[in-house]
């Protein structure tokens, strides 16, 4: 099977905008069906879909197996051959996880507000899914599962379109999906994955405007920089996380010097990791976190009056405040006092997640109040940036944009609303 | 005084994205200070600044007698010339409604959503106020003072782009706001007006991707169209109103009358007002709506059908089912059932206000779940879709896009979100 003949007419000429035109009409007549599923309906089409990614075991490993050997043959390094790669227990875990978004609580449907005006109107408004929804991934073959599963969850259609390293794997995911799918009763098309690896299509998706709806891409910072500079359709996406731990002169030592390793070093290259270390130069504790981080491991660059705390501090030059390491490595300054903290993270922050670690609520409350961050946190480790700790169950990403959803995005950042209005004969006067 | 003086440095060559990335900067500082500002220190800004508009009158009315008569030397039309136009009422109106403004609820730091988790962090959503939003607008100067109101009260700096027609007017107009404002100890920088009439910043606003969070347009066709299609920035808008109101077979035969009667001809020119009557072939009193709508002065242009009922009923081509007449002039179809007429709505609806007039109740909760527009109503005149008819207050505008906010935008349709953590020490484990 080639990656051609995946194609539903590959002999035909068909440019990108065309492609993307016709299968945009098929992903939101499928849509429509799907926005009048019940809750039930969608639950059991997720369950039904995981099943069928278990009882396709074979052939998905089968394809994965493809991938990882036409990988290996392109030189791809270790570190994304273990991304690309799918055995048992991964697909297992692929499967539990789609199981777990069925459980969730379906938010369309439910009402926002309601009210009624002085002239008998009643107002409410009510949510809906998006529409349709484009993600745009690189070589994980597990978003293709979870982002088909929080898109269905919520009513919405999705047309996939993952990196080229994992389209068998990608494929044989997808046609578990779709089995799912046809069982419960919903047109397959509710969930698409592009049929060409062509590049040209994935630039028909960002402006194709009026027929996508909204655009999520998973994966590195060039990607997603492609996509904030093309799309034309609205975007969900962070591009960096550049993302500060700042310990105030009242800070506990002992916190202090937990929650920094732990946000830099517990995983370094999420989103969520610390990047830049900010001590205040009343914090008495200073000298032992920098040792702290260290012996963790951490390569750290600071300005002239960090250097001074430990000679094993490299120079940090003007690049480094606006650095997203995703390494073991974080930047280091000495701040004088809140007001100096809160100018650093204005000037450099991308408003991903922030943190102040401090035993006094005031300058706590400031900290909240001020930083214009998706997430701020008080006492706690940057790294539990994600919508599984904040309790929405899954996440199909984080936004830092400033409209629509921010931080953490689960099932109700991928609705709208609408209002209805019940009447019994209303004429505006 | 000469639009050129009203420039900065209009003796410096400047490009328009220099002068926008100038003039956005000085709006991002005023608004992180708008920003920390009590709910009362923004109503009472608001509050004086209503009373400069009344203070200042004269030098107001003197401002929009230059362009009236520049606009009579132009040639603008009486409806123009008429939308441009202030006397002592309408500026008494406009400052009542910056009053009104002031005493609306304030939407910022209200908490959306609270929880905590098994590991005893906190988790809150709290409104906060989107950023620096850009109004381009057309002839109209009380737009001037409506959106510079609505942004201040939700917390938002506002560059407000007006039409040259306007241009003395609005620069009176922002002259008043800004001793308000000072009053207040708000740099008067929170309300901009765009010192050039260049039609070139437009285009550099429109793509001021970062230092304009969002873009407002308010005006005709053609300008939300050019700011929809240019824009780098997210718009909040809506391009056409293509209303429908579908008379179901089981309608209340005077409910069905006066509603449509109400829904195209109070007035003919807003957004929300009926453009295309859809019949059920089943209903027996088509005769009667026909005949009082061409008896109130609608034109109405039906297909073969629809002509049956009434020989004044001209012929209507395929281009009437996707017309915005904002004028005494209606489409009119047969369709045979609930289904045709969604049918037909989701073919040529632009997403507005859709109504259905029926008693049935499973037939108004099909179309209510069913009709995927920002606003579907039932039983009453699409002439409602509005702000202050929805209990809003006021409105900034109506937006059919699908993200962020729909429908009747107001105060909350111009706040964000954070994400407000609070921990004891937490690290991810």
């Amino acid at each position: 099977m080639t990656v051609e003949t995946l194609s539903a007419d590959s002999n035909a000429v068909e440019t990108p905008e065309a492609l993307v035109a016709r299968i945009a009409a098929d992903g939101r007549a499928a849509q429509r069906v799907l926005a009048r599923m019940s809750d039930a309906q969608k639950a059991e089409a997720l369950r039904a879909a995981a099943k069928a990614l278990r009882a396709d075991e074979a052939a998905i490993l089968e394809a994965n197996a493809k991938d990882i050997a036409a990988g290996e043959e392109k030189g791809l390094s270790g570190a994304m051959l273990d991304r690309l790669r799918l055995d048992a227990e991964r697909l297992a875990g692929i499967a539990d996880a789609v199981d777990q978004v069925a459980s969730l609580p379906d938010p369309v449907g439910s009402v926002i507000e309601e009210s009624s005006r002085p002239n008998g109107l009643r107002m409410s408004r009510v949510r809906i899914p998006i529409g349709l929804i484009g993600i745009i991934y690189e070589s994980r073959p597990n978003v293709t599962a979870d982002a088909a599963a929080l898109c269905l969850r919520s009513g919405n259609a999705a047309l996939l379109r993952g990196g080229s390293e994992a389209v068998h794997s990608n494929h044989a995911i997808r046609a578990a999906f779709a089995k799912g799918l046809e069982e419960a009763g919903i047109p397959a098309a509710a969930i698409q994955l592009v049929p060409t690896q062509d590049r040209a299509v994935v630039g028909a998706m960002l402006t194709a405007a009026g027929l996508i709806d909204m655009i999520v891409p998973r994966g590195g910072k060039s990607l997603v920089a492609r996509v904030q500079s093309d799309a034309r359709v609205p975007v969900l996406a962070h591009l960096d996380g550049i993302n500060h731990t700042y310990i105030h002169s009242a800070a506990d030592p002992k916190v202090a010097k937990e929650v920094a390793v732990n946000a830099k070093m517990r995983r370094t290259g999420i989103c969520g990791a610390m990047e830049t270390l900010l001590l205040d130069a009343q914090f008495p504790g200073s000298a032992e976190v920098v040792s702290a981080l260290i012996e963790a491991g951490c390569e750290l660059r600071g300005d002239a009056r960090a250097r001074s705390l430990d000679s094993r501090i490299l120079s940090a030059d003007e690049a480094d405040w606006d650095t997203e390491y995703l390494d073991a490595i974080a930047s280091v300054a000495i701040v004088d006092g809140l007001d100096a903290a809160l100018d650093h993270i204005a000037a450099h922050s991308s408003g991903h997640t922030d943190v102040i670690i401090t035993k006094d609520d005031e300058a706590a409350e400031r900290f909240l109040a001020e930083v214009d961050s998706a997430i701020v946190m008080v006492n706690a480790s940057s790294q539990f940036a994600d919508g599984g700790e904040f309790g929405l169950g899954a996440e199909i990403g984080i936004a830092t944009g400033r409209l629509h959803a921010r931080g953490p995005v689960a099932l109700e950042g991928l609705t709208t609303y609408k209002w209805q209005v019940r009447g019994t004969g209303q004429a505006r006067p």
